[in-house]
């Protein structure tokens, strides 16, 4: 519809409910915004959900995807949600309408990835761990914990919704595009590779150093241009340090 | 929750799914609006709604009503919500946004109740004739319909949404301490060190590339914290590559 709302990716991590992933769509559609990926559903939902009568033609074009890692590989900026007071100190946390602000901004020269996590437990620490930083439904704290087709809804709602104020002012950082989040997933894992290597970390890291690493990479906002930099600089050590390329 | 939130009803006209009673119930919850009335709602399905496992402790105080004129009495302004491009010539049609802003003006000195219809038809003229205006989300003319739960939902989250966050919240970025200049020259020159070790720029290496180099070391915009564990990573690095720190 908007060509900027084009460039949002929709990703919905280990969702169970069909009802759910039809909601989602639906929320999606009405707002204009048409582009679903999904990543570990249980198959069965995602079937009937696919399958059910008047499915929403975006349920339909959804794409599956078998990771996180996957699902964002082309995006430049990836964004989680998170409801209620839950604290997430690792990450910076944007309120919603802030959020939206900062997200459309990056819409207008690249792709952004919005995840939502399961109905359960949201998205967990690693899911986390992808994300340059999260944005919060303002719920309250005695009842924080949002139904998944109306967390979508909200979300898609702030982000259609035109601001009244005229054309906002742009920060320089924004104008450039950002590195996309393959990229940025390489340079993490050659960097623990070099880590490894210098005997920064032990050979056999645990995952939450993993996941430190990674958003402290993410924490870089790294621009295209310089993920590509410091890419070719990683590898040249990597490559002096006797390390291959593992993937 | 909020005093003023306090004085609002949310009214469900005619509804049918126990799901969608039970759904507008939660989001209510979710954004600490408490009061739900019912006008005619199917008996079973209100029944239902009523005695799900974890049903919002607001939908059992739920009041029931047999019609809309009743369910309002108590109210000094009625709103009507309306989802898409369909016109209601008849009645002032105002924007979500706008709406919810004018419905917490009146909130502070009264009872406002805002009524969503039927999944079907929604308002019939009949029951839209009670209002004083509608109320519209702006969802897309192709596709304007909502589920009635995240109807209620966006609703709610505009109507509980604060106007510009307060003036306490800054962004994360800006709040954590940035690296002093110092720390960041030091970290620039160990990686300018590691560089060559690596072969990645020659022994010898020109002014533009250092300078090249420091702006990018500078973009990345560190906190202090950051830069003391890039810079523990980089000396690690460099102390595998047989480079000592020159300062």
């Amino acid at each position: 519809m908007t060509g900027a709302l084009d460039n949002l990716r929709v990703v919905l991590v280990g969702t169970r409910n069909p009802l759910n992933l039809g909601a989602a769509a639906r929320a999606m559609s009405n707002f204009g915004i048409a582009h679903l990926r999904v990543v570990n559903p249980y198959e069965v939902a995602f079937r009937e959900a696919r399958s059910a009568v008047g499915a929403a033609e975006l349920l339909a074009r959804a794409k599956e995807y078998g990771s996180v890692a996957e699902a964002v590989a082309d995006c430049g900026l990836v964004v989680g949600t998170t409801a209620g007071g839950r604290r997430e100190l690792q990450h910076e946390l944007c309120r919603l309408d802030e959020g939206a602000r900062r997200i459309k901004r990056k819409l207008r020269t690249g792709l952004v990835a919005l995840l939502f996590g399961s109905e359960k437990v949201g998205l967990s620490n690693q899911e986390m761990s992808h994300c340059h930083w999260l944005m919060r439904i303002p719920t309250r704290a005695e009842h924080g914990s949002m139904n998944l087709g109306q967390a979508v809804a909200v979300c898609m709602y702030e982000l259609a919704r035109k601001e009244k104020a005229g054309p906002a002012k742009k920060k320089a950082k924004d104008e450039a595009a950002r590195a996309r989040a393959g990229d940025v997933e390489r340079l993490t894992r050659l960097l623990l590779e070099v880590l490894r290597a210098s005997g920064y970390v032990k050979p056999r890291v645990g995952a939450a150093t993993q996941e430190k690493l990674r958003r402290m990479v993410r924490r870089l906002d790294l621009s295209a241009a310089d993920a590509e930099v410091w890419l070719g600089m990683v590898r040249q050590t990597a490559w002096k340090l006797g390390v291959s390329e593992s993937d």
